[in-house]
């Protein structure tokens, strides 16, 4: 998917939502469990019921890695499911990989090419060489952590350098390894106060914020600081939404609570 | 397995080898590509003909995953055929994860527990809640990326900080996340010459060292200034030795690169 195509749904959605298929065992309904793939039968009907409201799924690998086979088959069915049904959505391997160049060439491979996702987080440390191989790829993308929504992105990211806060020369280093149409940054809302620095170095890549809802962090303070002329923000939510319920209507209040937001996005734009 | 249980391996073995189970089916023997599962027989018979040679595998993920299902399927047969078949060998996935706490506890459990891995490598980028549900194991390991091998490690990793270059700022902050008996270090051996000082950071944990063979890295170099009263070192070697043969005596080349490896370590031991 283009730049230009992602805007074109932000703007037909009025929404700049990513949904978080982080699917848990222990947290979808109990009435799922006795079908055949129940992490597929609940991504499925989360989509169809949320599609509306956002322009983008993010699926968190470990989930499925944590399940084994069976979670690598219910990841396969749901990205297929996405890439046929709903091809206007923007899809998200959240799997945070990265190494030496001929080994990120085969997890490009993996999730760009055989699982045809639109793109792919991927971590910085490693360098060039193990970011390059990820954006050989036309229309695709590689979204880098640049500054996480955790705890722990203290102790490196916002460290000092020679040259600013580590996550900012990651940013000033790594923007020229790609262009505005085929890198994105992962920035998280937990520390929106950051936003206004961040758009100083990269004024017009989108940004993928994670950490609204479950992790606490603030929407409109999101828009306030990091929004730009194309929106350039994909704001995620997984928990909040996908376990909002809990019963046989799950999928609705799921869709209840992505509308919520989604109006709220609205009035944002 | 312990820090003791490995250098008793190291001890009998007079080896510090690990083989890196890149698993490519571009370059695999032809012959194999008939059978019903190429990965796996090629990874059993370098297995077989090489572990008296070596005291660790350590399996590309990546390599895996580009095979999708069929891929993951050859990995949980691999790790099963070596923790059934040579207990006392110490097994390495590399997959170089690493996310906020709750994912990375999925990925402790995909890796660690599911699969039994005795260690995972883990990018340090996110800090602290990303490394630490991988040490709640015991007798696991978490095998941190320092300094890479590759070009792209200049990009960040030896970047100056105010607590010195960063990837010393790695080991001396993350060194109190875990002890000597939960984590190792990646530390590439294209950068043989920085073990000195890495070693007055971390004078007992062990290292992970790739880089020596395709990557052209030095083992006397490594063992130099790497190596402490209880070797502390485990030098990979992937393409070197999986890949020495082609034809039908590809298992018996594989040995015997890997018995011109470890008759060298004997020396440096």
């Amino acid at each position: 998917m283009t730049k230009e195509e992602l805007f074109e749904q932000i703007t037909k959605k009025k929404s700049f939502l990513c949904i978080g298929l982080d699917t848990d065992l222990s947290k979808i309904p109990t009435h799922l469990l006795q079908l055949e793939d129940p992490f597929f039968e609940f991504n499925k009907k989360i989509i169809d019921a949320t599609h509306n409201y956002c322009v983008a799924y993010k699926l968190n690998t470990a989930f499925y890695e944590a399940m084994g086979l069976k979670g690598w088959k219910s990841l396969e069915k749901t990205i297929n499911y996405l890439n046929q049904k709903y091809p206007n959505l923007f899809t998200i391997a959240d799997a945070k990989r990265g190494d030496i160049g001929n080994t990120s060439k085969m997890y490009a491979t993996a999730f760009l090419e055989n699982l045809n996702f639109d793109s792919i987080t991927v971590a910085p440390y490693m360098g060039k060489d193990s970011v390059s191989p990820f954006l050989e790829y036309k229309n695709k993308w590689v979204i880098l952590l640049a500054l996480t929504s955790n705890s722990g992105s203290d102790d490196f990211q916002t460290q000092e350098t020679k040259s600013g806060l580590l996550y900012e020369q990651v940013l000033t280093t790594s923007k020229q390894w790609g262009n505005e149409g085929n890198m994105m940054y992962v920035v998280g809302a937990t520390k929106a106060e950051m936003l206004g620095k961040i758009r100083s170095i990269i004024p017009n890549h989108f940004l993928l914020v994670p950490g609204v809802g479950a992790q606490g962090g603030s929407l409109q303070e999101v828009a306030k600081y990091g929004m730009n002329s194309q929106c350039g923000l994909l704001v995620n939510a997984s928990r909040s939404i996908i376990y909002a319920g809990n019963g046989s209507d799950f999928a609705e209040k799921a869709a209840k609570e992505a509308q919520t937001m989604q109006q709220e996005m609205a009035s944002l734009l």
